[in-house]
């Protein structure tokens, strides 16, 4: 079931670990014949990867939810591709597919990787091949499950954002919407906050490089903060602590602002506003709910479907131009879900 | 339904909000003389007195769970006394009662104080006078909801607390022991350790003055922390955090090491170890939990009873030792819950 493939697989992998911002000494560029399937594995062309923060995190050593990626090896990352040869009955040729590609033009995976799930075939009339890495992939599954399973939002309730205009941001503030809640969210620059409200429809969204935060809470969550879901922490998690409500729900799913600091990571100073509060702190790690994802995924499609949800992706192609685009995540550059496209569709 | 009571009813006020540490200048000794209860009220003489870390809390400005105590209010304390009289058909002179008596020698509750059910008959038998304002009182009730209702212990976890010879802390790891859990205290000086493991039972305690704390969590938790009742804050919750395991629950109880901070309140650093672990960590206020004290207080005190819980209470005698009593809370000088006894019973 083979068929013609390149004779070359670019890859970029983890030279050393950075200190603070990840520079290009960091990265290894090797090039090396692309091999044919394994018994019973396949062979995928990789098309779009998904450049997420979480990134950031994997490049460190230690304990963490998921391995750090080692020395040398290829960077991990997950990506949307084509299956090009195969040797298992499990996908054609032809097939989309979504998994840990890693930062390569080609990736093989094996029996052992197929029968844990580790490739799953995509569906492009649930969504576009950008949008299977964005509502209907991990920051999509990230915000559903953040939201709905840690937050437990109820109509009525005011929930609150950050990286508005980012790949979970973008998914939580709709979802909050559709839900029956008020969605403020919190961006920057004025371009970011003007798309959050009037395309996605948050109800507002502060604009954290205009001002304190404090005000722009105080003046759009004037019932105060039921849910915040935070994907930055430092600064913009103590001011929202300040504004929480009883029994608030405070989702932690990243924390952007300290991903690259060189010092060490601020703790929320005001956290006892989770004791005067009786509210809770919680993280989420995505992985988790893989079981439930296809339900997920199922109601996603749907608000994609009929309009009730919208996405934005920030498109950068070019396998070569990983190391420079993935810190237009850490400079809050992108705009909407940030993609490398690595080959056409 | 009066008797005769004393002329003179002598009160500590709060005269200026403390910065830092409380010292005897932020305090006024006023002396008035004792009214009779109003109608349908009753007059009650003070026995005893809890001091608690919250306290200095209170006498912050600023919005918490409870209203600060005003400048040149008497200050709050929740205390043990006699009825002495009693214009109400609801209580009897010669009642023991457990309510927010004052600093101050006699305290009258109000008609609607009373219908509101701020005072409050106590039963002897079921425990000690000073018992009632341990485990009986609101630091047995804290560490009872805060293990029970937020923690949700089983069979099996590691439940560490800080605080572990103080008042709530005697409660929690007892009664994590009575459920099933390993029991690993944290407190300071090797009297207090030994105590903790050799009278009540806990299966460690660490000594916070005698080396790291991460050093004793890997000898005494060998299979990680699953719940941690926090009542200091600071570099130990920073400690407990790098301990945590996964779905771990962290009680917000108090956090006594910043109470008395003149800079800013530090914020745990480690705080992301609740997202790599799906853990949570969550306020609590026990007057939230005010119906459900009575089946509480049963349950506990059977455990008194039948020899399974103890409870240790330092007391101090004399009204006018409040200012420098007080701080040895802060000092970690007592040993066991601190209790001012105000008048012979």
């Amino acid at each position: 079931m083979n068929t013609t493939v390149a004779q070359t697989n670019h890859q970029i992998r983890l030279a050393r670990r950075p200190v603070g911002l990840p520079t290009r000494a960091d990265w290894s560029f090797t090039a090396e014949p692309v091999a044919p399937p394994e018994a019973e594995g396949v062979l995928v062309k990789t098309l779009a990867l998904s450049l997420d923060p979480a990134m950031r995190g994997w490049m460190n050593e230690g304990k963490s939810y998921i391995a750090p990626v080692a020395i040398d090896e290829v960077m991990r990352a997950v990506g949307i591709g084509v299956v090009i040869a195969s040797d298992t009955a499990k996908f054609a040729v032809g097939d989309r597919v979504s998994g840990a590609l890693g930062v390569q033009e080609y990736a093989r995976f094996a029996a052992k990787q197929i029968a844990r799930g580790e490739l799953v075939r995509i569906d492009l009339h649930l969504g576009t091949l950008t949008q299977w890495l964005n509502v209907l992939g991990m920051p999509g599954m990230t915000g559903y499950f953040g939201l709905m399973d840690v937050g437990q939002p109820k109509a009525g309730e005011t929930v609150v954002v950050s990286g508005a205009a980012g790949a979970v941001g973008q998914t939580v503030g709709q979802l909050a919407r559709i839900k029956g809640c008020r969605a403020v969210g919190i961006a920057g620059g004025p371009a970011k906050c003007e798309w959050v409200v009037n395309e996605l429809g948050f109800d507002a969204c502060i604009d954290y490089k205009a001002g304190p935060i404090k005000d722009g809470l105080k003046a759009h969550c004037p019932k105060g903060v039921d849910i915040y879901f935070d994907n930055v922490g430092g600064e913009i998690l103590d001011a929202v602590l300040t504004r929480i409500n009883r029994h608030a729900r405070i989702i932690i799913c990243g924390a952007i602002s300290q991903y690259n600091n060189t010092e060490a990571v601020k703790g929320p100073a005001n956290y006892l506003s989770l004791l005067v509060n009786r509210a809770r702190m919680e993280g989420i790690v995505v992985f988790d709910y893989a079981e439930r994802f296809p339900a997920a995924i199922a109601e996603l499609a749907g608000y994609l479907k009929d309009g009730r949800m919208k996405s934005r992706e920030d498109i950068v192609a070019g396998i070569d131009t990983f190391p420079d685009t993935l810190l237009r995540l850490f400079r809050g550059e992108n705009f909407g879900k940030l993609v490398l496209q690595v080959a056409q569709a």
